[in-house]
């Protein structure tokens, strides 16, 4: 038997059509790297994530230098956004301003309520989501060996890893983040 | 019929060199994330939708939080350089210094001076390629309510949408970034 | 001849297997840009770098802006930590104390210290390890260019190449950073 032309081409187009279906029925992936631990820093990790889940993207944030205080449970009530060295704050104030006492006060505050006021949710209400909502927070081991954090310092339902196994999860993922 | 152990090796080689090519021919993708409004961290994504358009790659920017100021036409003329808390800054000042009144303004004004005399185009210019070479340019929509921001206020040629569209695009992408 | 429903899923199968060693033949890759010139961020690309080629996920480091000076050997071993304008600081000080004359100094010994005291290596022995792991150090030729860097101000071991070399790379990459 030989293959024909014809055979050929209807082979061709079952291996694309196979591809299509095999990319597209692969669960979706997203890793994220948080390392700032500002406050407004800390929302663009937990929104994506989150809507990502919402859209049945699997998805890690992997919490390291700074970015650990948001897993942090004696910390992440308390994130601040810096009241300096931003000129691209909405309400721009001269740093020599912003480095007065009680300046990152207002700024965090000032923040909290324009987010409020258009019903981002809080830090706090994005980590909880983020946790049912199957996210999988984890904090960089190193990170809580270098700042003398344990685990039962961090949220519920953390886990706790090295860059080498979440490095493992990201080299398959189709978005990888670094914030 | 059956298939003979020939026909196999010839289907065989049907479906890899069809599946090479179809993973080549695909183009390709970035999608980025500009949540930075200085001057300094606007560059970087403008250059690299631009580089990455010269090369036929798609390419979107999602302008998010102070990043949307990059495609405010209130604010993008003005955007600037911290003067302090970068010990990095290639002209090093100390931070009492940087925090005066007048050394933002400096900095920025030298920072311009340093990519015009390398013929560095500028973030007006960067933009109008970007536009002109197909970049995708979205607001995000979130920024813009918290900001009470309008669509009229962003430069010609750009796009609203929500963090959940954005992700939709980027889970197809080559190349993803958060600056 | 004409393909039957058995041939059919016989080629179905193939194309899956095919497609499955084809993705997991190919060497992994990371591309990473760094963009920053402190100390602190000066640590995740090399640490993230140095754990891929011990995975053996082929890597490479795009030093651009500030981050040039990672691979500068004029700076690299006076990279330092802001002290100002980051409320995350593990050790909270007033952005007022934090902008006098020697508290980026502090900063940065508290930092070398911390990560000292739990074997992280240091930037220059981090760079070390990459150049004979493998790992591939970039410095952008724009960014040089505006500093006025020589290649021989860089460290050895260093490429120079442009944005468009470096998304060549990155496009075929499976993490990709903006750090």
């Amino acid at each position: 038997m030989s293959i024909t032309d014809k055979d050929r081409e209807m082979i061709e187009e079952l291996v694309e059509s196979k591809l299509k279906k095999l990319l597209s029925d692969r669960k979706k992936r997203m890793a994220i790297v948080a390392s700032k631990g500002t406050l407004d820093m800390a929302y663009p990790p937990l929104i994506l994530a989150t809507t990502a889940a919402a859209m049945d993207i699997e998805c890690s944030i992997f919490c390291t230098f700074y970015g650990l205080d948001i897993i942090n449970k004696k910390k992440n009530k308390n994130l601040q956004v810096p009241s300096l060295a931003n000129p691209a704050m909405p309400v721009s104030i001269p740093n020599i301003i912003g480095a007065l006492p009680g300046m990152t006060a207002m700024a965090t505050m000032m923040m909290k309520s324009w987010m409020a006021k258009v019903n981002v949710p809080s830090i706090e209400d994005l980590l909880n989501i983020a946790v049912e909502s199957g996210v999988k927070l984890i904090g960089c081991q190193m990170t809580m060996d270098v700042m003398g954090v344990k685990k039962e310092d961090l949220i519920d339902g953390v886990e706790v890893c090295g860059a080498a196994a979440f490095l493992e999860y990201a080299v398959d993922a189709d978005i990888t983040l670094f914030v």
